[in-house]
């Protein structure tokens, strides 16, 4: 499986940031918690509760798939200049289990990065048994010249 | 663009059944409401509102993926056989653009069916702007033989 | 569906010159033919022959994966400006049925356009039925100001 | 970065027949080579050369592609039924960067695999450097019973 890219740059103040408090919106309405934040790899995880699920009784996919797109692109944050913005522009993912409590955790690994885009590898498991596989591009987008 | 299937099957109490109220669970949480259920095809929307953006002031990819992943599978519920099941196993997403308010709606359409999986196509606009398009497959899966 | 976006700029020169003659290289080596190319259109098409099976005597995916990213670049050459390029930088392909014989057309749509990204549908038919399904992202790439 | 799966079958003459020599059509017709093939992974190569170019001079997307259709699926028969059948269903691809000479090598790995399903990753290298990542859904379909 692909390596972890070395980034030429990684601002560990941002990172430390990420993994202070939890993030305003989405994020912390589902109960997303950032748990790790290092170069090229971030760590974000949540608990399965009722508001969750789906009629059946299991996660609702659409949990997982918001987890894995939070992780996505937020994995850029200290890896990209600052001022430059990150935008998930595209990802696939499979679901490869369902999940009925617990915490889902999701990983998400840079995998390839250029001036102008990255590629990203997320893995999620429930509580440790893997339910989720995702991979997508990230455009990095400079700020506006005035 | 491929066209709906016609499908040997459409229950229409079913889809009734799922326009006549909230869901609960994630699409109740996320405010999703089911506006029409038709053979072959689905529409669903919500509204944008602050729990659901991301720290940039925009709507989270996460809500627009967790409304692809909603009407991606519940497509197939007046479709299926009763006592089957309809299982989102993968898809696929590109987000065009940002969306900062209004209402976001996903249109999905059934665009191959066979015995064991369905291939479907969502379409997702905001106030009419197209901001996303989607392609996944769906698991039928049949009830256990006891 | 979505429609196929109106480009700003349609170069017919450039989409007559392709579809004037066979392309060198792997297009030839498949025997691709490029049968139609529009404003943000295009339409190729390749025989089933022996050389293209999979040893199970039916079109191997990868054929109609070529054919496929094919269409999904080549359709934005009469829109981007001259001396831009363009390069898919990923797609995803669902695969519908398996094609014995006779010919396999695949029609790709710009269905969104930005400065720096398309994103391109594609459907593959095997002599009128449904065979394959694809959408995929191109990047626009200016050339190096030198 | 998921480990590959550990089958409960592994069938190793199926395996070296893989490796024994070129396989008829498309992939000899593309020069693929099976290199290697173990329980849940599978090493396949092709050598460039101008028939597999796009007409810039570098290697078409298509080829890789092909190639990595190839090891999606191909991955599977050790592990699978006699009899049984694996068909590659969908899969997704990233091309990260262009590929002028040299050597192509595709790994795939099964990383969940269930009676019905498999998820393959695959991991494409030219001369050692990742030029693609991809993932994807096999369907293992079981011999109608007659």
């Amino acid at each position: 499986m692909p390596a972890a890219i070395t980034p030429d740059r990684y601002d560990a103040d941002t990172a430390a940031a990420m993994t202070a408090g939890s993030i305003d919106g989405l994020p912390s309405y589902l109960g997303i918690r950032t748990v790790e934040v290092g170069p090229a790899t971030m760590l974000a995880e949540l608990d399965v509760r009722p508001e969750l699920l789906n009629p059946f009784g299991t996660l609702h996919g659409g949990v997982v798939s918001a987890l894995v797109d939070h992780v996505l692109g937020a994995v850029l944050y200290p890896v990209i200049k600052r001022g430059h913005w990150a935008a998930t522009t595209e990802f696939k993912l499979n679901l490869l289990t369902a999940v009925r409590a617990g915490t889902v955790r999701a990983r998400s690994t840079i995998v390839s990065l250029t001036r102008r885009t990255a590629v990203v590898q997320v893995e999620v498991d429930n509580d440790g048994r893997p339910c989720a596989l995702a991979q997508g591009t990230v455009l990095i987008v400079e700020p506006r010249r005035s």
